[in-house]
């Protein structure tokens, strides 16, 4: 963290409880908690989708309300994959279902359609005393599972699923950090190394610092569409290893921030560096129905390592699924899953205790994920309308990402990859110099400072590259492309008018 | 964990791959991910509330839908505080509140009343977009940490709270492992030690060995209705210093599992030794609602604390509510929160920075909490059948209480506590020596053993004493009163002879 970040981070505090801050000097003494106190690995954990811009940006709304004059009338949020919060309507079918499972006298109601009391009737007769409101299984609920091993064998064409690999979590972040979990050494000689690409989505470093991992940085290469080259994998393991045991890799595909889709090539590339350095593959694939540029598909890690033959047959991996993207976008049901394969049983046993203590994942998010994966099929009466929903948000966000793309890209000093997938850009400030100057002048990074100056002249929060990583001397910012159609031209021209002005001002 | 309980588990893992478990010797050799490389804190973490007797049952269930001939014909399932599952219904205020924000076009219908429409809107209007499809704050929707506040408040006739304290959890199990992640002290030769009760709900051992903290186990007195003595107190952090930072003190009130509910003197008692040792207080306080002693009120810590004058304002406590217990018995929503108090502010920054790397607890659980805190109010129209709904399971579960014991101190070799508030008994088993040798000598635990013994001849299915930690010498097991008065009544006939013949048998 940055003295400059640290600093607006404390503000924060002081914002929030001023009356206690003012007697700090005299309780500190008594405190058993404290700054000292705290848990190391806490203090240096960051996590910079929510961090002090996005503070700062909740801070201006304060004001805003408040009645503070400002060039803009309210901010906007483009930091986070927060679909409906950027005004995208839920998918009809998928409310109707978690509807009818929270108050099942609707199952009476001529005003909901039959497949959706179908999928409702599943769900309860999955859980125990048919209610929502009781505990499922750690893992979930059986049946849920069950669909959720039938919508990946669909998507892998045909291959095997097994439902007994597949655990539900709070988000994909909480199956994420179950598994990292699983492979903490303890040994402060010997840490755990995991490869995570940078940029990254910032969970990774995160939960490294909060686990005391050791992170294997590895390079994605933004000349070439942020694709991932074994070349800077190998790189980045051979640099690392005598500071670590390297035993995991990362890759978030559709990428986060980077917007890539990797291509079936790319993929079996990866895959036989993990055969051949023994790593457990973490494949981070939440965007997985977020593919737009033409000629990409996406290929999950399951189905190319399937068919790459006996030799690899035996490599672990787990994948990560969430109802927070996609079309659906439900983020507030925290529900994801995590398909486990390979995994050596003994450690999935051992897993599934340490799950156990969570008791379960919720069963509201269990069961839009239900819908996630087990959509109105083509005779069924929510279909076409569900097909319609799904389209206009699928291609509104294709429009959007290429709307973005061109946009910044026709900026002098910023150039962007194509949004090829999930829901971001992540495009690069080619810095005039003096800006760098007048950053390292105020202990702040150079695309911090821009997102801050961004922020306080138009109401337009990003996230500065800086949270996500990147090559050292390069500068970049992340935004989504989910505000709506109307609100995104007028978000770019807004940063477009910006930074001309911010370009001109360094010039 | 016995090598009995590890065998079962493993049985378990064969049951659920077999054919992967085929391949194992030849598999195991490349994995990653082994039972040497695996986080030796997950090994060693144990969570008896979905340990091995709880999978067994399971593994019953399903032996029974596969036809298999046994003395009974269904699992009775009193090992976990799961009211739904045991045919409680839900409260319908809360799910129609839920189901409003679930599928907003109900707001229009005339089969729900005003006033869940208004408590809806109210959550509504608190999230982005309008929608709980989208992410909160990490701490929570506002509107209902602000309710939160006020309910805190009334509950403690007046005393202040500042929902800026409040943080909203998935779970109260969530907000629990929050605060204890921040004491963790990574110098392995000063771990922090957490003083626990003995009997606990095996969260707290679980979460010690999990984030390497040092157990500081105090014995309840099970000869004073379970109560807590402060020179049991003394004496337990006395017998660990050595080995130990001790900085927090757990309670459980009323208790889990032991049914206690704790005087307002015995409280000042042990908030006068936390000040005196500088303990943080983690106040366990979910059952709050359930409390059906005659004579028996819930004081919280923090009301206590606050009439205990300006000597102990500064005293740091945590308190933990859930949507799980009470009257709701919501368990599958997740919805928990937690109140600091007095905490460093500093370190509240870090902690809040710590929750954003989860995003947000379950806003479909957030709601449901609101529905706990801000229930219908007399003048409102769901109020009386509101009322009716809760009478009528608090009732219940006095009652069930009352026969439990009652039953339980019918038998020979049994005795039990009353059931003073909560949702079990934790009744002693007077051991046959017979029983304890023949337990030694198959290497299991006599109460493990008598549960088993209990499963496998009559179904029924509650954890052993040893899963919650019991004096040496002494057996317990805890059991749910929450199957229906029917169920109860049938349950614990048939517990009756079963203890009868297992007394017998090893007389």
């Amino acid at each position: 963290m940055t003295s400059a970040m640290l600093s607006t981070s404390l503000r924060l505090c002081k914002h929030i409880s001023p009356s206690r801050h003012l007697h700090k000097s005299v309780a500190m003494a008594s405190k058993v908690l404290t700054m000292e106190t705290l848990n190391p690995h806490v203090k240096t954990m960051e996590y910079a989708v929510r961090g002090p811009i996005v503070a700062r940006a909740g801070a201006i709304e304060k004001e805003l309300k408040e009645g503070a004059k400002k060039p803009f009338d309210k901010v906007i949020r483009a930091n986070i994959g927060d679909c409906h919060a950027c005004g995208q309507p839920p998918i009809t079918f998928l409310r109707q279902v978690v509807a009818l499972c929270t108050y099942p006298p609707l199952l009476e109601s001529s005003d909901f359609p039959a497949d959706a009391k179908d999928r409702a009737e599943r769900i309860l007769a999955g859980c125990k005393g048919r209610s929502i409101g009781s505990y499922s299984d750690s893992a979930g609920v059986e049946v849920i599972r069950r669909d959720i091993a039938s919508y990946i064998e669909k998507r892998d064409g045909g291959v095997k699923c097994d439902f007994n690999n597949v655990f539900m979590s709070t988000g994909a972040s909480d199956g994420i950090k179950a598994i990292l979990n699983l492979m903490i050494s303890h040994s402060p000689a010997t840490p755990t190394g995991v490869m995570i690409p940078i940029p990254q989505y910032p969970l990774y470093t995160a939960t490294a610092s909060e686990y005391g991992l050791h992170p294997v940085p590895y390079y994605l290469n933004e000349s070439n569409k942020w694709g991932l080259d074994i070349s800077e994998l190998q790189r980045a393991i051979d640099a690392q290893r005598a500071h670590c045991t390297p035993r995991a890799l990362v890759v978030i595909n559709p990428g986060n921030p980077t917007g890539q889709v990797l291509s079936r090539e790319n993929i079996e590339g990866v895959i036989k560096f993990a055969k051949k350095e023994k790593l457990f593959i973490l494949a981070d694939e939440v965007y997985q129905h977020n593919v737009y540029a033409s000629g990409s598909s996406f290929f999950s890690f399951k189905k190319v390592l399937s068919e790459l033959g006996p030799d690899y047959a035996d490599l672990e991996l787990a994948s990560f699924m969430s109802t927070s993207k996609g079309y659906m976008g439900e983020c507030g049901y925290r529900g994801g899953y995590c398909e486990v394969i390979n995994m050596d049983p003994e450690v999935r046993g051992q897993m599934l205790k340490s799950l156990s203590a969570k008791l379960c994942p919720s069963v509201s998010g269990q069961a839009a994920m239900e819908v996630v994966v087990n959509p109105p099929r083509p005779d069924e009466p929510s279909y076409e309308s569900f097909v319609k929903e799904r389209d206009q948000v699928l291609g509104d966000l294709k429009l959007k990402g290429r709307l973005t793309t061109e946009t910044l890209n026709s900026m002098e000093g910023m150039s962007c990859n194509e949004v090829m997938g999930a829901m971001y850009a992540f495009p690069q400030i080619h810095m005039p110099q003096k800006a760098i100057d007048e950053a390292k002048a105020k202990g702040t990074k150079p695309d911090t400072m821009y997102c801050f100056q961004l922020l306080e002249e138009t109401g337009i929060c990003v996230v500065s590259g800086s949270g996500f990583g990147q090559r050292e001397g390069t500068y970049h910012f992340r935004m989504t492309i989910l505000p709506t159609v109307d609100d995104l031209k007028s978000l770019l021209a807004k940063l477009k008018a910006f930074h001309v002005g911010f370009m001109a001002r360094y010039k």
